[in-house]
């Protein structure tokens, strides 16, 4: 998949990040790995240089893995021997947490890539990755209840007030915004619920699909969610739908939130249950609420709002000015983490953000309304 | 372009609204004109069946023009006859007026269409569209004003108070959004102004882009607005730019409000200028200040706003669901009106909208920045 | 589709084709009607300047109709009058000939470019085409023979013998070929006929189709020659196979040639049958004998040759050196002639060429055998 | 590239052709080694069940290597223990040739998609291929000689009269021709005088090519043989032309063979030399003379005939049915043999064939001319 990068790339990218925008121009004394590494590791840096276009990274059989696993020993060494010998790290130690976050994203990216490339092979081999990380998201033996909230004037984003606090340039900065009454689901929509929606032919009733959605509908042929394989078919031939995963094919876990869904489908969930997704700021205002559940480590859930800047939003500066700003238009805000995100990595304010057809993440939904 | 339609057809498809939604479901005596006319000229309803699909609206030869203007008075007349025979039209006087909207929706996309359609002529044949509307936008010989607006919270929106008052669903309901403090420019950018940002080397510069944006130039090769010939080119031996419009080709007009740019080359001229593009609340909250110029009736102003539902947005309801909501996603806010914009058309809270990268409308922009 | 043209255009290139072959060069008074016309009826001259590509064609909405119109007078006026005035025109005779010849092959095109557009059209509209010309293939109410040819030594091609004979540069030099003895059918295959290949399931065996062919059909999932419609489909809601042509849809005639296949279809058909397709050359051999039937004026006949050059060929010079010979690469011949070429235009050696996908022009098939 | 495939796949693919063409159908204690495989490991053979499209057999993680390699020892074991066992396999004596035919045709295609996937690495690393096969053509130090032939009757073709003997079913049967009188060159084109042809504006010159091969150089940009590298460009800042190879980048060898062209490359020098390709029975004809170089284990030589069935062509019967016929269309035959070929798998009527475009296998060519 075109969106997607091979293993020994991530390996190789995210140490060529800490070498780029930390050694590099920091670390007077530190010796370029390989000036090959900088164009075959650039991922999208316009201001770094040409790069090699993501969809021809599968053709690079050089280096071998042992050639990135020396690039990155050689890259961390230089990290150690700098941070102990000098304190000069300490005025970029944005910098090395950006480096560390950065590296945080490609861990789950790792994931959600072998997973893809897995599920191209014909015959959806067994068991692949040995994840020591938590199995999938959590599921819940209780009944979902509608959160109320009140009308107002509220606060969001971050406003990095203590030291060596970390946030992106993109929940910056903290800033008002007035939110009409709503209601929110104290659960995630399951692949219970999910399988009704199907059943009541929700793939084929034009009237709950965004007019782009139901085109990639019927242009994808697409009846279920990504990685769900029907009933007494070639590669399932049982009588229930089953579900390819990190463990293999599977059948369905009926309260497990569902996952690997695109905006679309999560809009049209939603309409179909006679409700909304919440935009991004209905969600960072429920977080932390007492009775809201699986607000992180499940499954990263779509929101209603598009990815816009902040009022006020400035773009990090120099090369990691593309971090973020760039791409500001044409995607949609996800917010809370998944089971495949680092613990410690996602926060209340976080923004995640993908186009409204990609599918390969670990993607649901939680249900809103309006507050009548 | 396959996002264009001929000029027959737009005759066809305003009228096929007002059959399809007015006259059959509500006048009992309504002789249908065709069954096949329901088809050539449905444009979007999937509730209303099957449809000609755009790409291929230029290769109808039948019905010829004089049937079209058959069918046009076929529906007139038989809306004339209704409206005076019986006070039954009252109850759905709302429909009545969104089909005239509607076709004045599409008298705007007859003139942007044509034009673009006389633009593939490899000679750009010198004057066609016998247009009685206004030449062009509005020039001024003013230098433009930066205009301060206070933080505060504001309403939006329309609320539709007055009896017989008209607004599109996507503009409703009327509801309160925070501001912080802004300025706004009170003129349009110009031709002069776009031309100095092509000669600072504003389409090289990877800098001043979104991604999307720089890959859209990287594809198309763009170097300047569409319909914008540089000088010392086959189909303009002169020695300076020209433009291509509906009175030919002809010089730059400096001070001429510029047109036909795509969302991201308004950005990226905004980025240019040490600006930003306004969100379309803060343009709507300048809407009405004394200062501020050219607010409509010379081009539609890209904003920094995606698309979306108001909070507390309500679809129309029937075949007209299907008018605005649907396209809630992936597309840009535009504010204003154009000189091709009929008079009366638009108002303070009329939202218009395309994706990023369309070129062919009326379409340029006015700068903003936060106010500190 | 991008390989047919409006009739406007094939009427101006024509004329074209006489001004700029025959008058620019050769008549020292004309005066060029138009430069911009040169360009725009190009066909695919490289020697003679850049040209409209022909998928772009159907944007010219000028000149129109009426400007063709003298422009064809134009030229006809400069001709006669050049040709009464002196006798210099008889050291180009053939260059003329070339002409007519040339419009006679876009006599026929107009009327196949003419046919698709209206096929589609979503409704299929009854009448279009007034032909005078004879109004279809000829249906013949005998029994098809094997008629056998003994092996041998022969020759094939034109030689030109006659003053003011004329032939094609593709068609020469006469020149020796053996053929192994075979058999070729004296009629031509009927609708009927390919209509058992249908039901026999032709179009799902694979093991009929050239690897190719095979391909084609998978991406295109054809069921049956062009123009054809199913029975109960909604074009169609009879139930018998129709098929669409210059006098609207019709009901098949069984005894009548099948037109419309492309080379795919044709060899399958062949393999079907337990026979093959004739080489051009045993056609040109069997030409003439007194049991052949349909050889000339119902449909062109695929043959198992690819385009190639003679022995000894020698294209033209100068611009007309790119009428045949760029093309002798991925194409395959056909021989005889179809109802809508114009009388007195083929020959016993005319070699008629498509690439093998091709289907709207008027092409069936004639079945040989080796004979042992 | 979509045409080439990975070299676990040619390791598979042809331990897969004698597992299904010889072992299953005819051992019959054989004990398939897995059903997946079968499916993995099938070019395109329809008539032995579905497979992986070539363009996704990269994505195949697994099997592993060693499995494959496991996979060809289960079956070589089973090949041998079987013909040692006992002599039912001397009545598919001609199915175990054909398999190894068959290995050694993908001997070759390892080389040539090796070569191509390491030409697709951004820094195009040094020497890839440890080859134990000769290092490339042949070079001669002679001037060549138009060598003359007289016209008249001959036999072409393979005549299978010696026992265990082997030709595929494509170079038969041996069957008569007439050739008119036709001068052939002894030597190959070389990389000299393609660099002349380059010079003078070969690849700038529309007259010298066909209409498809100029349509080919405009969408590629093309300007040299594959895998040639302009002097001062990125890949080769050195101030002259250079090749990359199995041996890495290397400056031209002026008297080499020319190699990775097309057809329309071969047919454009061709024109551009006033001469013309041989057809594949001059090529046939000439073989054998002692004064005709390079005939063999140099470059496959491209001709002017295309892929055509012979008379009386009968293709193999069974699943190897596919394995020549259903190709003869729109491919263009290629003579002699390369550097990579195994020794001893050509032959004097040998046909090798590619589509026009094609560049990545070793390719070359011979001039001839008409002989008056």
């Amino acid at each position: 998949m075109p969106d997607a990068s091979p293993i020994k790339w991530h390996l190789g990218h995210t140490t060529w990040f800490f070498e780029t925008i930390v050694l590099i121009p920091h670390y007077a004394g530190y010796l370029k790995f390989s000036a090959e590494f900088s164009y075959l590791f650039n991922s999208y840096y316009e201001s770094l240089g040409p790069r090699q276009p993501r969809p021809q990274r599968g053709l690079i059989t050089r280096p071998s893995l042992s050639e990135v696993m020396a690039y990155r020993a050689h890259v961390t060494s230089a990290m150690k021997y700098w941070m102990e010998q000098s304190n000069a790290f300490e005025k970029i130690v944005d910098l090395i947490a950006l480096g560390i976050h950065h590296e945080q994203q490609h861990q789950e990216l790792m994931v959600t890539d072998a997973l893809h490339l897995f599920s191209c092979h014909p015959f959806l081999p067994g068991s692949h990755l040995n994840v020591s990380i938590a199995p999938g998201p959590e599921t819940l033996d209780t009944t979902p209840k509608w959160i109320q909230f009140e009308a107002g004037l509220s606060e969001f984003g971050h406003a990095l007030e203590r030291q060596f606090e970390f946030a992106f340039d993109n929940e910056q900065p903290r800033h008002k915004r007035w939110l009409d009454a709503f209601e929110i689901s104290s659960q995630l929509v399951t692949q219970g619920e999910f399988l009704a929606f199907i059943r009541d032919g929700g793939y084929q009733n034009a009237s709950l699909w965004l007019s782009e959605g139901w085109s990639w509908v019927n242009q994808t042929g697409a009846t279920a969610p990504s990685y769900w394989v029907p009933a007494n078919s070639p590669l399932n031939p049982r009588e229930d739908w089953h579900v390819y995963g990190v463990h293999g094919l599977q059948k369905l876990i009926l309260n497990e939130p569902v996952s690997h869904l695109n905006f679309f489908e999560a809009d049209a969930f939603a309409q179909w249950a006679d409700a909304r997704l919440p935009t991004e700021f209905e969600w960072e205002h429920a977080f932390g609420h007492s009775e809201m559940c699986q607000m992180q480590g499940s499954v990263w859930q779509w929101t209603r709002s598009a990815y816009e800047p902040y009022p006020g939003f400035q773009a990090n500066t120099g090369a990691i000015r593309e971090y973020n700003g760039k791409f500001m238009v044409g995607q949609q805000v996800l917010r809370g983490s998944s089971w495949a995100t680092p613990k410690g990595h996602a926060r209340k304010t976080y923004r995640n953000f993908f186009p409204p057809p990609a599918r390969w993440q670990i993607t649901g939904l939680r249900l809103a309304k309006d507050y009548k």
